[in-house]
């Protein structure tokens, strides 16, 4: 591994002083680092999440693990019994990595225009650009080459990546990450058709994104025709996803790579929408909603629960003859509405 | 909403002497702003573009709808009778929110290389770079961080948002407008398979995008690989497309986000190219071709009209069984045979 | 075409002496571009990789042509013969367009920071950021407006082109390009489920790029979770696509624009991934497997070849059909079961 240096360390017994759970082992073995059970080393914490891990419990050299109730004496390794694994390895690593911020200030590099407001805390990075107006919260992090539009504004404790732009007017709230190559507030896809030309229908909402979201590298939100587009509370956004004009993601819910949202359509919120899956546009999923990968959806959604909709890789003869007879279906429907006619007949004349 | 200044105001007066239709209702009322009918204040202008929204006229604030001849007696409010009332209300728009551009001027922050000529009236801004003998033409405007290649050319009036990319030999025409993290004339995917490994071959053709061209968020144009890659004039690219080396797009195309369009594929005039569909490379789509939404284009399009190619999300119980079904169809067709054969022996039977 | 200069300019008679081949022609013919059969001129070299071009042999204006051991006497023009017509136009067009690499050094409006290493032959350019403790190889290029993050390497001869960025902690290797707008090393997307909201897990592995890797525009590599996001040598990505955390993409192996990779995915070596190919997570592809453009891969592939999954576009009218056929997919069986049954009753009355 390139990096996986870790400066903080701490004891088993300051971990679940702080996070609960229940402790066998010694509370003052030293913990540096969370790592799977197959690398973990005696000074690190690993962690069982599902059951087909279970035999590296047996190899594992980690100093500690993080276990469900069910697997409580699974191992005599110190370890630390939570509800919930997975959370709890997510808190120890949290602790044990925290983000590494820049130091507050505005480099000499970065362009701050008259009238934006910096907080004296937040950090405006190498050749980073703040336009008139803008207001960057408390602690919050403008990194290298980034903008940030005219009059916007970015929340307290909010990080942009290198290289993210924020355009003019619009809002992210407080504790954001927002990745590189992130584009919030172009201009949504508004034309109206005027004898064969495209005439650009002016874009005039904004972006409102809330607190703790985190969105991905090169995922692209557009700003409002009218009204703005709306990324809700604690919000993830993986990779390179699409959001259209007057879309709203409601709180909670998780998009995976690749996942495009037509413009005007509502997302319920703790929905799950799988990668690459393409939603249209002016429909409403309601909140619970899980839409598997790769799936078009081109409907409302009311109920919550898996949606599926795609056609997994077959080898390709195998494919070529499902999709010959795909094509034929017709024809094979006309067969056998053709031999129940033929049969009924047949039947009839039998009777008599 | 985040932000809906309008600094420009105008009376209906104004409006209809500048773009026609009839005016019902006072010359003098002042409109500051376009509004949906649902939300519209007393100095805000409306439109009703569907039927389905006409119910929204009788509770309307606005102080006037845009409306079509059909309409001309829904309401008694001002209003002005339009043939196309949402290309009116996109040019009312236009009029009452105009593009803010920065002034004239390269920032201090910016590098223009020796031998660019950037025009007195264009606008390089802050940490933007010009690399040697690019031209940038009259009122054009440079966005932050953003790049030009040496020896490209950005027409009049065109408009770089913030940290676009326009490689070298590139030339983008006037009036265009290109979103954020655009990159124009990255090479090519073009390689020569060697003994197992890949050999570059250089993609020495340049892109040429033609006048009025806009281009959404994170959108790539390849570079030529021999010859160029040609965006023709009036075509409207959405966010996250990609158009591979050699394409043409035929002009005022209008293509939605997250297209995809492989090598050296000829698109025609005046078609529209649904989100998320993917075109093949070396094939033609004739003028005025139409591919709906998450659609693979295999083979060329001789006939203008839609083409479909997808399947819509279904709860997933039901679309594992139709799957299962699909998946089956040879089995259910060699049965359907089978049955034909029984079924043609009996009738010979009977007949006998 | 906007630019299609080279400065560098052979002869027949060097082109074979570097690279072999059969000269039949001129050594002194003076090439200075290659060019395709129907556009080449006199002092340009085209060439002959698919049977359907041969006709233009006939009308070609090329100063010679490179072409297989099977068309050798298809021409009488000045002509080299190669057993691999694609790769020696690659060799011979690379010798006539060497990549402008900008002059070594740190440009003025660069941030270099304390600590980070950068070669004398290596360059900075314009309104580019080198991080802390970062590692710049010998005459590697580090573009305008690309960022480097604290700790990471990039190897010699190396081009990152402009905006790119490299994130804190990832190794790039040597003779890679990176085009514009690539992201390396941003978070994975790793969450963990906490009563309804998303607690973060730290990513805290990186990226590690092998040798001769070119990446194209837009595409983003997510850093490991724990333990390395790994891209092997002479991995050869286009644009748009999506790398997610802990994915293995093996030597050799090509991928075509917009495809994606969920995390924790091994691709074995010398694959070859269609566009918009979107493969899921935690699962192999074994060496040599083949994805066809826009399929989904859901499960491991245990065998080289071709695997398919994709419908290719159908006029409207066909293509709902064969939608309406397949959602009654379940009937129709059912309707086959039921003949079959009553069909089984009739034959047994016949034999009675």
């Amino acid at each position: 591994m390139v990096q996986k240096g870790s400066d903080a360390a701490c004891r088993l017994g300051d971990i679940v002083d702080r996070f609960g759970g229940e402790l066998l082992g010694p509370r003052d073995l030293v913990i540096r680092q969370v790592a799977p059970l197959d690398s973990a080393r005696a000074d690190e914490i690993s962690f069982l999440t599902a059951s087909k891990y279970r035999k590296l419990l047996s190899i594992t050299q980690a100093g500690a693990v993080i276990l469900g109730p069910d697997d409580r004496e699974s191992t005599d390794r110190p370890r630390i019994v939570s509800t919930n694994p997975y959370v709890y390895l997510a808190r120890v690593s949290g602790l044990l990595n925290p983000p590494r911020l820049p130091r507050p200030g505005v480099h000499a590099s970065a362009v701050v225009a008259d009238g934006a407001r910096v907080a004296a805390s937040a950090s405006v990075g190498p050749c980073a650009v703040v336009e008139a107006d803008a207001v960057i919260g408390e602690g919050a992090v403008i990194g290298p080459g980034s903008v940030v539009g005219a009059r916007s504004q970015i929340g307290d404790a909010t990080v942009l990546n290198a290289n993210v732009v924020v355009y003019h007017d619009c809002r992210v709230g407080s504790r954001c990450i927002l990745h590189s190559g992130v584009v919030i507030g172009g201009d949504g896809f508004g034309m109206a058709e005027d004898d064969g030309r495209w005439l650009k229908v002016p874009q005039i909402g904004g972006v409102v994104v809330g607190d703790d979201v985190e969105i991905g590298a090169n995922t692209t939100v557009d700003r409002g025709a009218l009204g703005d587009t709306v990324i809700e509370d604690g919000v993830k956004l993986d990779n390179q996803i699409q959001v259209g004009h007057n879309v709203v993601i409601g709180a909670h819910t998780a998009v995976a790579a690749c996942a495009g949202f037509a413009g005007s359509t509502r997302i319920g919120r703790r929905c799950k929408i799988g990668g690459a899956a393409m939603i249209h546009g002016h429909i409403e999923l309601c909140d619970g909603a899980v839409v598997a990968a790769g799936t078009m959806v081109r409907k409302s959604i009311a109920e919550p629960g898996l949606y599926d909709g795609f056609f997994p890789a077959l080898p390709h003869k195998d494919w070529m003859k499902n999709l010959a007879n795909f094509n034929r279906l017709h024809e094979l429907a006309d067969t056998v509405r053709d031999l129940a006619t033929r049969l009924e007949a047949l039947e009839k004349d039998n009777k008599t």
